[in-house]
């Protein structure tokens, strides 16, 4: 497996608890049903093609313990990043009834919503293939599960940009219009940021790509320009710069972007718009 | 405005909180650039129609504070719940510089996700206008986000299922297949479970619905019935029991089976599947 | 044993770690009299007869874990229900001295409290013994202890009303007054409450009990009505909504107010005034 | 108002929080049936004859704050530790109807419960009235609210015995026993505890009782002894240490126990057994 | 090992994972430069001569647990409170390379921090052999990690004062400036204070402890005094009370201070100003 | 004021409420001998000369609060950063004697251990003025504390090096010696990292200067190399990297290591070893 794709358990798994804490809240009352000590076979299944991700949540919250019964048992079928096809089983085992029902619905949540993203970088990722550019993400993410969506962008093939505000610059439109000009930003940021920090400056149109290199930015963002104007900044400045391109990029329009030679596209779609991949939970 | 759509703040201040955290972590580098005093006039702009919800999340993020320069100001200029077109503003203000490009992200990843939900919400229960039957959620939602995804529905204009596993009684499919029968399932149910608590059963097939309604089930869901089958659950039992269809309704379909007339119908795309709805924050 | 009594670990560990926490502080001075891994042969044994709750969480405070030496062990020696009797052994076990004497008192604690509702509800229960109305508790608990509460009433073989506000409907007097009527009131609580709640209406008298029955209230509180007049709303309106008595109802009076014909009891005094149940805790 | 009465707020607000939560949840669906901006007035009633404690606490979780309108009012109408009759107004205000409704409960339930702690303490401080004694309390708490118990004790007129474990060196039978000695166990404190600390010791008889004085205990505990023993140890080691009684006291008892002379009596009901005192609230 | 030096694991845990999120927060971007599954040889060696604490911290940071494979394993070498000297291993193991690489530097500055506390406590203990003066620390300690801090000053020989304000009673400078004298201040604290603690007054010349004495203190600071000043309060009052001295001790001036008679010297900088004893982490 | 040296208080107030907590606990004994009521007039006064670091924090905890009554007040008379003689006043007020004698020791215990942070930096700052280098901390910090720790580094006039192992890569020699190659490890590591982050490479000699250099590293840390070599490494592939000295520089090598031409200059000592900088509270 791929040793970048897993992050570690401690990522998740208070948001885990919070979503179990959410839908189960004081008790479960309707799987007081059944005995405490009954048990049930069970298996999760795909009922779509795509890029799974959250297996090991699913399993996690479904899984056995070391206080289990020994006959008791449960195991994940497929890996983060997997392509799956409808019908394919996920995860399995004998297990308490109650847990299984008790923690089905927040499973699944988990994993129709992490692989909705995974699947739809996946898409992303086969568009742009040959090309030089690679796919990325962005900050358009929703609130409380950036971590685990940037994980799921790097189960389907995509890198990650910063994780949030606090681990690398970008001087965006809004910055530059408050800061007075690019050249100014750049410099004072320069002063300001660690020398650890690259700075990228977001650019408009190709005047502002090159004030921003002679600035010194390491990554320019041409934002939301067209294909022909990319193309002449990669031309012009190529080599002194960092290229990512971004704004509206989408499903039909992304090759054309990356065979403008562009380092990075972003898109912000990946994280604030993928529609999920659906799963169910069945018994035997 | 509505009661009923507004949520106590306690509600989501801490989901704000985390979200914040999630993206400011140790600092926000770049917002370094100003000076801590300096302040802007900006305002946030929706760039589609749609229906807007989280504008208060939005005014908490950005607003001002009491210990706020007396020239700072800022205001909501629509309502949760409102439709709003392309270019309409949302919320506006003359604040930190710092603060309003250090809380910008967060306070549009709000924005942009609520109010798809409510914008999707609003489409269906448009579909399904002068019948009876009523548009609910599911517990198909987004982990740590269900409390304002449901209120996201309400300003939708459509209502709420069951909140989570705590404060109502479902027995689903794998509840009969575990528990042996559905007439079992109810009366065990029942003596179990609050004498606030109506039963809902959810049946695949008219000889369940017949089951369960004798059993005593106060609701009864009809899963993934075609709607001839729902009109004939209908016909037999309507009176004795209450009717919600489930089960791969969307646009297209969900005005054929309101016809049927069913009490209500409940979709998990409205949660786990709605696209944002952009918005953006200028500087002025 | 009865599925139903046994509340899920992770209701209660927080719980005992705060009160562990409150008793403990930064450190048990007197405890560090002992070797840290001197042992020691200890038994919790019951002082006075009543129905024992809170074994687990005594065993859990007190008992061996994985990392202790081979020859330390602890078991519980009844079970959260059982009748007990003076000189009683409930926990024992050989483990750490420090362990078992820092833990003792909040062990205790829990034991004495929760013995203390299980034994008070199990004296109620037997007075309506035959009848067919079943004994509630209320949401006078003691705060930040209810759901080990409304356990300890389980234990005694009574029954649960409504968790707390999120899970049931109750128009009580203060909300009829607010709303202007009963029949104003329901029709609106219907509205808005999921179609999974049913809705229960507090009453007075009876002209008070036919408005609610009319309105549609699927449950009729009987409040501080002398059994006369409980009797008369049972003989008018059973069969068309579930009765429940309630107001200052003691030990003396609970088999008049069953005998009435109501189907529920419910009173306040299990768990806002129940006195503790003794234990001790000795060495060997 | 005496000063060592009042706890800092910081003191009970997480345990106000955490009831508030236990009892409103994801939200309390009943007090939906009034408009968010609509307002009562109320007050809180006194039920029965007592000594009223948690005033500060119903305060705070129903009455006004600073974003409330400036016709919206509140007001606690007696102090902590005051003498109350049956209709003694508590708290009244003119207030937000939903959070009167949805906060009454809760506040009901602390100024019951720590009114019932007031109120015992009282009846114990009046029977020993006149003599050197004075009544505190124990760690026999309800856990979780040892604090606010132990501040209900002294509004009662009480006295406060060590907080908990990390306050206090107390060397009970169970020590005794594990150590050896209760010479052994008094040098060995001596030398670990810190300077600022007395030493305790329990002791069963009059033996017991000069080997701790002779060992250098500051205080002795006398368990369980009848009056003639206290009266003896008092006489004998008098002026050498400080003497508490505990073990079993009752209204009924504690005055003979308090003409032995012991300095202190101890009694666990003031926090284990009190009943909770009657209040309610009315809107007008 | 001396039990009284080893504080329960539950007080540091909070802290350490505090440190670690600090340092790892959204990730170790470094060291993903690994397979998760790779393991290395490594060991934590002391760079200069001292008094080690913080070796179960730095194990418990780096080392093995159950789920890892078999070949994995970790070891502590040492004891907190063992003399070390440049060239000594601490804790060595065979483990996760990312986890040994991430945890590295939290491990080693708590390993840092509190070996300098204990190194440089051992040196004023050795200074003040052989008189009967204790060593005791104050509450100048480093904000959040006063429990550790006071468990290294044990590890180097010393002995604690009060943990906070919480646990002991003492009367300063500004306290009896604000109560008007120290008679006034002893009198009212003996009245409000538990029967388990004794009372400290800060003294500034023979008068003040005069008056402290006659007023029942049990315990005397002797606060900025010269050793003549001391010595002659000693000669005086001894006996009567038990002394600290206090006030810009250093390692040149304890011995003197010691000479003079008092029973407890307590030092500041032991906490507040200890320089780091450095140690690295080293690969096989 | 310099907009770089202030930290938003979210930063610090958690860091000081457990601080708060860890010192006064379930509170303060001694300062129950004043009314809570009652006022006092105090000023916090250096006792060394300095730079200050810590005023915010401190006039947070003692300052005044909005419910305070209208002749309370508290104001801070000095900025951090600034140079503070013996006897120079910090913070003064008139406020309630309670507040102020409990938070005294948590108000100086914030101050002293910033203020010496500061002040060390501040001397190395003034050691190599004049050269182009520039001072920075390091990840050697008191668990807990970093973000405080790095602020007072910038009030002292120094720069901060990466907040975390999150916000910047650095290869480091156990890095190289477990990837096996500087070259393999900055290649693996460009390709895993966010393009916003340069990689900074440790290197012990010139040979591993060369490989970095060649590799791409974008900053190279010259660790424990003596100034000729370092000079040496500036000569040769100054212009191509940034350099960073780092290793034992100590406040007589500092100037020697800035002459030489690097660019950074990182001093552990700054946050490890920093001795406390003397305040005491005063009452007028």
């Amino acid at each position: 497996m791929n040793p970048w794709l897993q992050p570690e358990p401690h990522d998740w798994w208070p948001v885990v608890e919070d979503a179990l804490f959410e839908d189960v809240g004081s008790g479960d009352v309707t799987s007081s049903l059944f005995d405490p000590f009954a048990s049930v076979s069970f298996y999760i299944e795909a009922q779509a093609e795509g890029v799974v991700c959250g297996v090991g949540i699913a399993h996690a919250i479904l899984g056995a313990s070391a206080e289990d019964p020994p006959e008791w048992f449960s195991e994940p079928l497929v890996n983060d990043g997997d392509t799956i096809r409808r019908g394919d089983r996920i995860v399995q085992g004998v297990l308490s009834t109650r847990r299984v029902l008790t923690g089905e619905r927040t499973a699944l949540n988990f994993l129709m919503f992490l692989s909705g993203v995974s699947t739809l970088t996946r898409q992303y990722v086969e568009r742009i293939d040959g090309t030089k550019a690679r796919l990325v993400d962005t900050r358009k993410t929703i609130p409380g599960l950036r971590t685990l969506q940037k994980y799921a962008v790097r189960c389907g093939g995509g890198f990650n940009h910063r994780m949030g505000l606090y681990d690398g610059v970008m001087i965006k439109d809004n910055h530059i219009r408050a800061a007075g000009s690019i050249t100014g930003a750049v410099l004072r940021m320069r002063d300001i940021a660690s020398h650890l920090s690259r700075i990228e400056v977001e650019c408009e149109n190709l005047d502002q790509v090159e004030e921003a290199v002679k600035a010194g930015a390491e990554v320019v963002l041409l934002d939301n320009m067209d294909p022909f104007m990319m193309r002449e900044a990669v031309k012009r400045f190529g080599g002194r710069t960092v290229f990512e391109a971004s704004g509206g990029i989408s499903l039909e329009t992304v090759r054309g972007v990356a065979q403008t030679g562009v380092d990075y596209i972003s898109v912000g779609a990946l994280t604030h718009s993928a529609v999920a991949l659906p799963f169910h939970l069945e018994l035997e």
